[in-house]
């Protein structure tokens, strides 16, 4: 067996003791698949005395993370501490710039500056590998950017972030609605104190970017995502959706179209059939079609000290072997990106209207004008004059013909709260 | 760009026509990835006017597949002739001895000779990469050979084998009954005019051989896995599935206990609200549980030209990058193989009795004197005098005690036809 690949960690929260824990606990099998050990050599984290289950005592500790760039017995650097700038891309520079690989869980950083740390890596032949970056310890970087490479992918549609996830589950079965549940979520652990990154989709939206970057061969773009979060959603829009067959789900979706790339995160209605509909909890989902494989999906644990562990260590192993592919997966296109105006697709559309007669008739007539044809129409209950909700579902529809509508009939007298849109998407 | 790798082609049947139709329509795709482009350079096949959709006129022809082994033009080859023994087989022993890498989808080969066609590639530092061979175009021998790497595998569940699912799929959905389904397939083309291979369990068997292998491992042990098909189970079985919250799916087992490693293929009753319960039709998926990583499912489609030549590329991609794993993931342990007879679950048992008093006492009786705890008993419709059936669901049982019980019910007046045993599995 060859010399141990020697690991400087920076960032030793949850998932960095995770990962000295993995290499601890099974050091054996890292070993054999790895061809040679791979050992932690040395650490960079704000607080030496805090306790992580795992014994710190005998590595060289850097207070500052760059410095453990500089440590000439660190072959390779694992990046943990986190944010898309301050010391997490100080120290990737670094390495890259000192010619170590690295391995980083930093989805906000990869998205924002994944395009400069991929030219810098690539232009000093350094290897950067993120499987941990996207749906924690599921391959879905892996699978990707090797194992479906033969393809040309046309669609990528997940569950990146289990945080909205677990909240949308949780809205279903008990039928409540999202501040009770997202509070109880954040009592559990399951949500941050400033739930906002997780919510209002943008960590979804960060882990999109990389994954259509390699989908689809191009430079990430995470300024091109459109992204809504799922703060809007209510109980009576999760009840619509089991009566006409749906589930909601926050969805990242990116495909590739004669227009060019379309990549947003959002909430959706997806046929209760589809099999991401099934995915529940904080598990988290990716779909990808390629023309030759057809659909793939693999489902697991987005996020948590165990799976996270899992996918930095693959990815160490990858390097002990001397595994590596191009960062964004060789093959750059240079197709534009498609605004969310001209996304075409069906709408649900919830209203809450004035129980009285002629009122659907002002909306149809609205819808009609814009050229927005409808599939269907509910409305369930009966209070005369009082606020009931109406439910409309579209065929196909341009996004810019639907938020035009919605501005006729949100300024409706009958209308009496914004409406409620949730675009339908196969899964 | 660097020198093309130079691909020779063994089969031209459907899957080896999909390698030369991908490599042809994404050549570009597959150059950006693999680094350089990978060109077919020659080809064996037993009918050389046959129309295979894709010009093979320009390729060196070969009627005897092992002389392209020792084409000096051919970097890799790839074997899609099929078959454990017979000319596959010399093809991949003289391609090793050659000292060239292979890609092969054999999946009868690598069960039966994997372990032997193993040492010899490493023996001479050769490349041996099966990607095809299992789930067609999911790529779950590189998520559990390099995906999961860092993880002690504890648990495989798969669904291996499309026609046997697609089988019990109808059978589910039109409430038929398996020889009418089996029927149908046959005049679809999803079933061989001989389905025995498929339907007897033999082609999932030699898939999870192979999976186990790599899971906990060891030299693949196909003589090993415990087989049973799908031909006992009937419209009667699916029903009662049904009522109790399960589905009937062809499950591949494997799993590490402290006794050692037990594999097996057989149907079992999965709660239906398992991720894998709800994989219908011709899909394939893998359930991998890590130690760190937890719960992985990949789904796809296991089988088609699409598919598996999906499945090939990649591996070609992964040589043309120089990327490689040990053929059975390099962590070699000795653990036994634990005979099905020690296996302890939970069991299903349908009966066909005589609708008399006393019956149901008579077969509790031999139930309990064997130690065997019953959690439920169904008997449903009153046919005095006639057949009934009679369904128990037990805890978990010992395999030996429920065929010991099994002999005694059978023996039984009133036990009409030999039982339907089908385990439960968590899925």
């Amino acid at each position: 067996m060859t010399r141990p690949l020697s690991v400087g960690v920076a960032g030793l929260g949850t998932v960095g003791g995770g990962v000295l824990k993995l290499l601890r606990d099974n050091a054996e099998i890292v070993a054999a698949r790895a061809g040679r050990p791979i050992a932690v050599v040395a650490v960079s984290a704000r607080d030496r005395s805090k306790d992580r289950g795992v014994p710190v005592g005998g590595l060289r500790w850097y207070d500052d993370p760059v410095a453990l760039a500089g440590d000439a017995g660190v072959d390779v650097v694992v990046e943990l501490i986190g944010g898309a700038d301050g010391p997490a891309r100080a120290l990737v520079e670094a390495a890259i710039a000192a010619g170590k690989p690295v391995v980083t869980a930093n989805k906000a950083m990869l998205a924002v500056h994944g395009a400069a740390l991929a030219a810098a890596a690539e232009a000093g032949g350094v290897s950067l590998a993120f499987e941990a970056a996207v749906a924690g310890g599921i391959p879905v970087i892996k699978a990707l950017r090797e194992g479906l490479a033969g393809n040309r992918i046309s669609r990528i549609a997940g569950i990146l972030n289990g945080t909205c996830n677990y909240i949308l589950t949780q809205m279903r079965e008990r039928g409540r609605e999202f501040a009770d549940v997202l509070a109880d979520t954040q009592k559990l652990g399951y949500a941050e104190a400033d739930p906002s990154f997780d919510i209002d989709g943008i960590d979804a939206a960060h882990k999109l970017a990389i994954l259509a970057a390699l989908a689809f061969g191009r430079p990430v773009a995470f300024d091109a995502v459109h992204v809504e979060g799922i703060r809007g959603i209510s109980a009576l829009d999760i009840g619509f959706a089991r009566e006409l067959g749906y589930r909601i789900k926050l969805l990242g979706l990116a495909r590739q179209t004669e227009a060019g790339i379309e990549a947003r995160v959002h909430p959706c209605m997806v046929p209760e059939t589809a099999p991401i509909a099934r995915v529940d909890g904080v598990f988290n989902a990716v779909v990808m079609e390629g023309d030759f494989v057809g659909r793939v999906m693999l489902e697991g644990r987005g996020a948590g000290a165990g799976p996270t562990a899992s996918a930095v260590v693959a990815d160490l192993i990858d390097l002990a072997r001397g595994r590596s592919a191009p960062v964004w997966g060789g093959a750059l296109s240079d197709a534009p990106s498609v605004p969310m105006s001209a996304h075409v697709g069906p709408y649900y559309l919830r209203l809450m209207v004035v129980d009285r007669p002629g009122v659907i008739a002002e909306v149809t007539a609205a819808l009609r004008d814009l050229g927005v044809s409808l599939e269907s129409m509910l409305q369930r209950g009966r209070a005369p004059g009082e606020a009931v909700p109406v439910v409309l579902v579209t065929h196909e529809t341009r996004e810019s013909a639907m938020r035009a509508a919605l501005d006729r009939i949100g300024a409706l007298d009958a209308v009496l709260e914004p409406p409620t849109l949730i675009r339908i998407e196969a899964g």
